[in-house]
């Protein structure tokens, strides 16, 4: 455990960049995503707010980090979109199982799942990550009407395939590859996002 | 709390029926659905057998009692395929938000919920719960072929609108009715369990 510094740190002390993710994981979990500065962050440990920007950008790529997600939302989303509408659903669920999968026990999202079922903070950074980093800006770039529906019904399957997969381990589908379940799960997504062929109203199809 | 008594109780007696359900809770939790038996249950609560068939029925029904669904799976399952697979997705929504929404605090669900994050035990009962129970004769009914895949699939949608609704709390998912979500998740659920209009091969369409 390092001690606590006044000053800033220089870039490519990993130390400083450990310190920096261990308290940017206390505060998420116990003060929420709102609740969480990177002021507060870099006082905890000890660093000075700029190293933090350095480190790991925005607050939402803290967060992203913090969960050890191997992609950044700011870099992903928009390429997500930059393919068009058309197959949205099954990249999300490639980029999704992509990254966790990846994830050797996928510590860090449990992590906060176990937590978000005791704890409304732990809870609230899940909600607010998923749909407003992630989801909401999908659900908008189909149509703007009530994309925050629309990206909560998306978060439902996301966090549903997440649990199922590696939380309760339903058989065969936490077996199967990610190239067997985007085709099947995608289509949930484009539907629920609006984005599916034939359907330009942004509102999911029945 | 009442002492365990050796001897049966007689059928009434209400403190026999908690003492029941106590037990039952504790042991698919600590021991999973299948470690669990009506006769380690009665042993625990201190009655005879035949007392925890005359209260519960099956095991499976002790178990929908032990999570305080207010529904009974023998009787729900065919209820809701005798009505024909057209909407059967809708009802199923239906029938899981009715259940959970009418119990204040989604108590003994997020127990489950809560311990499956952490144990592997409690991760099964839910596991062999939803799906043998539920799911897999629903998807079963809609075609033989891959009905496990297709019941894990609807798992993974059911368990996610639970997650979302009661643990994580997403807005507007979170707030909005049953006669709302009912016609949007609805058709997932018809299109993993291959029991949408159109389709007769039992798998899911894209």
């Amino acid at each position: 455990m390092t001690a606590p510094r006044r000053t800033g740190r220089r870039p490519g002390d990993s130390g400083a960049r450990e310190a920096i993710l261990r308290e940017a994981r206390q505060s998420f979990g116990s003060a929420g995503f709102s609740g969480t500065t990177i002021r507060g962050v870099a006082r905890a440990a000890g660093v000075d707010p700029a190293l933090v920007h350095h480190y790991f950008g925005t607050k939402d790529e803290l967060f992203a980090a913090s969960l050890e997600l191997p992609f950044d939302p700011s870099v992903v989303v928009p390429a997500l979109l930059a393919e068009g509408l058309d197959g949205l659903g099954e990249r999300v669920v490639r980029t999704f199982l992509g990254a966790w999968d990846a994830t050797p026990g996928q510590g860090p999202l449990l992590a906060l799942l176990r937590s978000a079922v005791s704890d409304e903070r732990a809870a609230q950074s899940l909600r607010e990550f998923v749909t407003r980093v992630v989801l909401v800006p999908l659900a908008r770039a189909a149509g703007p009407d009530g994309a925050e529906l629309r990206a909560s019904l998306a978060a439902s399957q996301v966090v549903g395939l997440a649990v199922a997969r590696y939380v309760v381990r339903l058989e065969p589908l936490a077996s199967a590859s990610a190239d067997e379940l985007a085709p099947l799960i995608g289509p949930t997504l484009d539907r629920y996002l609006g984005a599916g062929p034939g359907d330009s109203s942004g509102a999911p199809r029945h």
